[in-house]
């Protein structure tokens, strides 16, 4: 059966095979630089292009000469706004992560400004975040104790803050951020639930144990109408200033009522006494030579993983409300140059935590400045009102950190991925389970897992699609979707969803033999014509190669040998390169590949129906006579 | 601008929600099933079920009824000429796994019993393997020393040989059989080509040693002119005769030589006395309570996924040349139980050796039967023919293994696979490299990460294809494979190559957002009508998860906030009904939404025009006027 009389009318281009290292180069680029960050620098002169090379890495360059006083207003009332929330968050998580209090201070203070000048981001706000110091206690009291060797565990939480700062730093200087994209919004969904929980019970510990004394059961009241109050502004933004003010005056209230009633003295526990003034050089502290650096790199590169992940998309989606850009690379930089300088001074992990990034957005911040009026209030609390803290009962640090962990447990987002995505369900689920039930790693890597596992059984089980004629038209799709699609008589059209791997080489042969054999059973048990014509549409087949190569050889020799014809549709540049290299385009002729389904389709009906009429050895029964 | 007047040709279906567990049953049938095995079963009486059910899981009784004596004659010959190739390959593949020479004769006896009454290949001769033989005594001498205790190390290869078995079978059982298709083709050619090259090293050592005795020159000369004819062979199918007797005759002329010459005395190592006798039982040899249990249990999964790899490659090539269908989990069942009935009866890990097989082939086997002759033969040898093989020197076996070694160093493949595919050839070299210069699980190890991240970086990195109209037609295709495809004025329409997923959905909104950006700087430059349509082609978007959905719904933002309008193409079912669920098909509305590529345009040229008509404020310059 040849069609040498068929005139193709759109014949299928083989672009010429680019020089090899020319193609490495460009598709190099597209991996790294999707964004390509170095348009603006073309056709501009030398010092033009270091103006723009200056300010492409320290952003504050560029945005601030065009600062404005109505800026400057606005953001002074959202720095102080944070800060009021800074100052006792940073002493709470300071004492999650099993750190000196101080610390938490510390961290408001130097790696905000350096996030100031280099982030992109307009409304993050930098600080200390609850599941980083969780990991940071929990991977590190495993192997020093927090309590009794103190200088060596504050040592290796700044040293994991260094590399953290190290890692983030080198992600976006190499250009790999897409590591980070391996946490999806479903694993960070799942995986912040999960250690939010876990820090809840640990806090709860704390909080029960106090109901023993009369007079705490007011601040209990308080805790819980700061609890209702915060879920209700969650849906109200009107409410906003409560839960951006309340562990200010939780602390505030708190630390009266232990002062006035001398509570520290029947067992209340307070914070005690605080050093006043600024960060401490802490450069020798940085524990390189420890027996214990492998921890310290370790837990350094998964909180720096995990900060980022949550920094970036949380400036992402704030990015998208304002309508500006992240380049997240850019933001991995900031992010490591603010650990890696906050590891020097005293600092331990910060990233871009999302209750104070909203409450920044909220009070209406308009540049990075905020995060500069917030470290100027933090350090005016470090100079002068660090001793006003000395009252402050510890459960007052506890309540303001479940607070911030319970809006954390985004059941909402869960029930919305179940509704739309079973497979991301898992992934959440498996997080959060893992980091509940097992650990902080555990949580991380199952989420992971399963998330790679989806990816790659996407690849290993592609899914072939039959088509068929659209009515009253040229168009073929899959009769699953499109159920008054008509199978064309003799032909089977076979859709593959993509790209032929080793992975899926061997899958894709017992697949499309069972659809031609289950099309012959069709076709026999109807008394219909039988089959004299495969088609493979490989639109959709982006990339081949040899493992999937040897299939469709394979497959050509099958559908040889039972008298059908093989015929390609569409082919894409990539592949049908390669099919050329490797001699199949020869072996099935150019004249049996078409552009498109339909006139492929038409190409074999135009044979069979030159067969029919030359030798009447075919049956008369073909409806479509359109083509 | 709305297009409430413009009528859509043909609309885009939404396919109803299957039932949770309907679409996981339909799903997993895919995945676990993809040839439908129990096809067959339909429809058929309970007797006749037992009968097909019997059949399925023990192939003889499928096909011994239709046994002709013809085929008898040709077995006899093939299973005489693979057991003059299994008794000297045996004994020195047992040498190269530094086990006793006899287990070697032991493995050829069993398990081709075993195999040909489960297996479905009707040309895979079994046998041990050298790979394996070499995997064997590379992981398990590095914990017990074979030489000084080797009744442990005999155990150890007996249970490592058991859990290969359970692992195979397991594969097969759990049609889970995925797993060996990551081991690609050019993993297999790297990873073979570098164990033979560490084996050829291992055994020249013994060779060389032996280069002070003249009289061994001869031997020489002779090991050189097997190499010579063997490569020879390699080409022309008619020498394959020499291929296959080769090794015995080299066995029986060296053994006449030292027998002769007494050079045993002189210091030329010989094998020595074997036990006449059948297998002797090793049930109570294999050791589950040793101390070494993880080493054995580490080797027997390498060493099984390696022979499944190689086996089932080699069973389904040459059911290809003989058009018959080989069950990848039927065989993985096969081989396994072969490999746990084997370590119970003293024999180590066999496979289906491709030497062996190709031998079993040209020498026109037509069933398993050939086995059994082998089987037989292998039996005869070892009841009353040990003896002979006393004086056989161990140089003869070192030229035996290195002459097998040689034909598996395939580096015309590796060629091949550098002009085809240089991501494969880098997978290739990988694996190599990885065995040669480190160990055989390095290369493996090297040769998955590389093939695994090949499809991730598939994923993470999909291509966006900008598209043109061809001249004359409504199909639209890559402006990069077809160059004299025309831009559509005022309408950028892109192609998304692969599943919208976690992992990619932030560079596909970098990199559509440069399209953008790149459209409308051309145009701008061009002084041509601005951009008003983005049309997605998602005809290739397989699947979409929730981070993709996002990606969607701010990529709209952003399109709408430019004054744009984005436009949907040939949604997929799987697709369009998670974008419905999300509300996504709400907020772009359904009118948006169309089957091709072409019907977009129309739409979009149609409101363009009326526009145009209407108000006057558009540009006179369309340029395709056909739609």
């Amino acid at each position: 059966m040849g069609n040498a009389d068929y005139e193709c009318p759109h014949p299928v281009a083989i672009p010429p095979t680019k020089p090899f290292f020319k193609a490495l180069g460009s598709s190099l680029k597209e991996t790294f630089f999707p964004d390509d960050p170095f348009r603006q620098f073309k056709n501009q002169s030398v010092s033009r292009k270091i103006v723009l090379g200056l300010q492409y890495f320290v952003p504050i360059l560029e945005w601030a000469p065009r600062y404005t006083l109505e800026f400057l207003k606005a953001d002074v009332i959202a720095g102080i706004t944070i800060a009021s929330l800074a100052v006792p968050q940073g002493i709470s998580y300071a004492n999650l992560a099993n750190l000196p209090p101080i610390l938490g201070l510390y961290s408001s203070f130097v790696p905000p400004l350096v996030y100031a000048m280099l982030g992109s981001s307009r409304d993050l706000a930098v600080g200390t975040v609850a599941v980083g110091s969780l990991l940071i206690s929990s991977m590190l009291a495993k192997e020093v104790n927090p309590f009794e060797n103190t200088k060596l565990y504050v040592q290796l939480a700044l040293t994991a803050t260094f590399f953290a700062g190290l890692f983030q730093a080198s992600l976006g200087l190499l250009r790999l951020g897409f590591v980070v994209d391996f946490l999806s919004h479903a694993t960070i969904v799942g995986f912040m639930s999960g250690a939010a929980t876990v820090v809840c019970l640990q806090q709860l510990k704390g909080i029960l144990g106090l109901v023993h004394f009369t007079h705490e059961t007011d601040l209990m009241s308080v805790i819980h109408s700061v609890v209702s109050q915060s879920h209700e502004s969650k849906k109200k933004k009107a409410f906003f200033w409560i839960n951006a003010m309340a562990p200010l005056t939780s602390v505030i209230l708190g630390s009266l009522l232990v002062f006035l009633t001398h509570a520290e003295q029947h067992g209340v526990q307070v914070i005690g006494h605080l050093k006043k003034g600024l960060n401490p050089s802490s450069i020798t502290e940085l524990a390189f030579g420890s027996p214990y650096l492998t921890t310290a790199v370790k837990t350094g590169i998964i909180t720096g993983v995990i900060g980022l992940a949550e920094g970036v998309a949380v400036g992402r989606s704030f990015a998208t409300f304002k309508n500006y850009h992240i380049d997240g690379n850019k933001e991995m930089i900031a992010f490591g140059m603010m650990n890696i300088a906050g590891s020097c001074t005293s600092c331990y992990l910060t990233a871009g935590p999302f209750s104070r990034t909203a409450v920044n957005f909220n009070a209406g911040c308009k540049t990075a400045v905020s995060n500069i009026v917030m470290a100027t209030a933090v350090m005016f609390t470090l100079l002068f009102l660090t001793p006003l803290f000395h009252y402050t009962p510890l459960v007052v640090l506890s309540s303001i950190i479940i607070v911030a962990m319970l809006g954390l447990i985004d059941y909402e987002a869960a029930i919305h991925l179940w509704k739309i995505d079973k497979l991301d369900f898992l992934v959440c689920i498996g997080a959060y389970a893992g980091v509940v039930f097992a650990s902080v790693e555990v949580g991380l890597v199952i989420a992971v897992t399963i998330s790679v596992l989806r990816v790659l059984l996407f690849i290993a089980r592609p899914r072939t699609i039959v088509l068929g004629r659209i009515n009253n038209s040229m168009i073929y799709r899959s009769i699953d979707q499109y159920p008054d699609a008509n199978n064309v008589p003799g032909v089977l059209i076979l859709h593959i969803d993509s790209p032929i791997y080793f992975a899926n080489a061997n899958y894709l042969r017992e697949r499309i033999s069972r659809w031609i054999y289950d099309e012959e059973d069709r076709l026999k048990s109807c008394g219909q014509t039988s089959l004299h014509y495969v088609i493979l549409d490989i639109s959709s087949v982006g990339s081949i190669d040899t493992s999937g190569i040897s299939m469709l050889e394979e497959m050509k020799k099958n559908v040889d040998r039972k008298g059908m014809k093989l015929v390609l549709a569409n082919p894409r540049s990539e592949v049908i390169k390669k099919l050329e290299k490797s001699k199949f385009i020869e072996a099935i002729g150019q004249e049996w590949i078409y552009l498109t389904v339909g006139e492929a389709v038409a190409a074999c009906n135009f044979v069979m129906h030159t067969c029919k009429s030359n030798a009447g050895e075919m049956e008369q029964n073909r409806q479509d006579d359109n083509v």
